[in-house]
């Protein structure tokens, strides 16, 4: 991408601050958390495991997981008046506004007091998260008030069954847990820096992560998934992949799922989640939407030494599933929740007030002429 | 204030942008919106004219501000989902969090659609914000539903016409007009950079402004004028105010509504709202905290060489037009705004995603152990 002539655009490169959470593109497979390669942590552990290091600093003992779980597991409940924010939200309202005000409505019924609670607020939302954009979905969608308390032992499963009213297979289980993995970090992206400004000014977590779920919907930061899905659900084949895909680059449309603003040679989330695709284009037994998205692959490899980010084969993974495209960034933020509060907590436990300043490109001082003179 | 040994900490100094809308310590009185000094703009237009300037550029003509003011006053009133959300919101709850989910439901009744649309949008924030305010406020507080759809001729007298059930003196219009005028922006202050960092992904201008107000809740941020009004509301006179912050300043208390991160030698906003604090105390009869206040500003200089900020007197005035203080806060957002949007429509005008770097300080990279050896 070419390099704009704007002073300090993006603050690319520029240090804004200190992380112990995440690298990404230095080391081993190019992505881990608090020391931990992805695909290690991808193969071994759960979501849950993954969402307890980010805020504690090391993975759980057995005993530990065993309480957080439990404790996860007794937070998916929705007071009323929040039910009743969500029923009157129109089903054509924006998914993710639907989160974001979901969180901020919560901020003023389980208000943080103390940033020594703010363990309890972090696991609250990563519990209720799920629950929040279901029930609005569910009820705007399909008419029904769910129950958004199961005993599904897992979030990712948690989600699942309540978007299809029943429990998942294993097999979906699996796919949710290793997806919500892929997406919990990735350093000072703009939403988890959101937070991190948000954090910086000691505001509270409700107002740091409703602030990150609004920088997440962007089209240039969530929503790349969205927009993959857009891309290949119209794919009738392989074929049919290789001329659309080549038309589209001969009109230098864009492909959203390629590339990424720092890793180089490939993203190291995505041979895990297209393996999962497969496995589930064989359980689906249609394979067209994974056929497609590796053809897609090697084309855009071939002409453009473009490689798909994690977001590319999460399309037609999620689709395998049964979950409506518009619910695949909401997914996210149920997982980068775990990574944007870390950093709130990171942030306040070494805090100086982000305050950035700015090049003035603006009129001299000028006097002020009166109403009748402009 | 120290500096602290962290990396990139706060961002201080460092450029993230261009602006054209203000310049904060640079030249005449320190203070310039578009050019235009605040002690001019303060003496001379209306908060609508500072709104209309810092959205398009330049000062509206007579024909133009009458339009404008037609479109906001049209611009009232409330959803009844809107209303059905702020009933649910329990009195106990933090203002600026109702403000932040006021507006990130607004999103979802009258989304952004298209970056075309942001004036509407912004017009809109400015009109609603004070209803959005006080229904909550006067539901909550004193049981009644208010219509929130007055004929006041300004913003800064419609807030007050819903606070107080009755349309504002002269006297009160004009300092709530110059109070807004002087809280309408600041530069890359952290509210205004969350703002900016949302809309560098392209997102909707709700999101943007949820993210700001959420930020602006912090007590580094907004709230000083909160804390300045909890500091003297107890000095029962100059004296007793001249003892009680000796007496704090000797055991190093934090005295809120002094200095300034940039301004070194004087706030320009302080004088302006000096002069309406004391014509409101003789309005008022009672001049006790006008008093108080102007001895905190000649003992914080004897000592300790700090002049008062533009939120200091602001309290006093506040509490003269029998303003809660817990409602001093979202005040700034309502005046804010306009500075927050003009940001958002100047970041997507020339924008590059913001999203810098971080030092990392954690683990080396290690392996996973299993569950049982942790």
């Amino acid at each position: 991408m070419a390099e704009k002539a704007l002073s300090g655009a993006g603050l690319r490169g520029q240090v804004a601050g200190e992380t112990a959470l995440c690298t990404v593109g230095k080391s081993g497979s190019g992505l881990t958390y608090r020391g931990y390669d992805i695909k290690e942590l991808a193969d071994k552990v759960s979501f849950e495991e993954v969402a307890y290091l980010l805020a504690h600093g090391e993975l759980p003992t057995q005993s530990e997981l065993s309480d957080y779980k439990t404790r996860l597991k007794s937070l998916r409940g929705l007071p009323q008046e929040l039910k009743d924010v969500l029923e009157r939200i129109p089903a054509e309202a924006h998914p993710m506004d639907v989160l974001r005000t979901g969180c901020s409505f919560l901020g003023n019924l389980e208000t943080e007091e103390s940033f020594d609670d703010a363990d309890r607020h972090i696991e609250r939302m990563l519990a209720v998260f799920p629950s929040i954009m279901l029930y609005w979905y569910r009820y705007s969608h399909d008419g029904v008030r769910i129950e958004t308390e199961t005993n599904d032992d897992s979030i990712g499963a948690h989600f699942l069954h309540l978007l299809h009213d029943k429990a998942p297979t294993e097999l979906h289980s699996a796919v949710m847990n290793t997806s919500l993995i892929l997406y919990a970090e990735h350093e000072f992206n703009a939403s988890t820096f959101t937070a991190r400004v948000c954090a910086s000014t000691l505001s509270d977590i409700h107002s740091c992560v409703t602030g990150a779920i609004g920088s997440l919907r962007g089209p240039l930061h969530g929503g790349a998934n969205e927009a993959a899905m857009d891309l290949i659900e119209n794919m009738e084949s392989a074929d049919d992949a290789e001329s659309t895909l080549v038309g589209m680059l001969e009109r230098k449309d864009k492909i959203m799922g390629f590339g990424h603003a720092i890793y180089r040679e490939f993203d190291p989330r995505n041979d895990i989640i297209k393996a999962w695709s497969k496995k589930l284009s064989e359980e689906f037994g249609d394979s067209r939407l994974y056929d497609v998205s590796v053809r897609c692959e090697e084309v855009m490899w071939r002409e453009k030494k473009l490689f798909p980010n994690a977001d590319f084969f999460h399309a037609s993974a999620y689709h395998y599933m049964g979950i409506p495209t518009k619910l695949f960034t909401p997914i996210f933020v149920m997982s980068r929740v775990s990574g944007w509060t870390a950093h709130v907590k990171e942030q306040r436990a070494n805090n100086r007030i982000i305050r950035p300043s700015a090049d003035y490109t603006g009129p001299e001082p000028r006097p002020v002429p009166a109403l009748s003179e402009r």
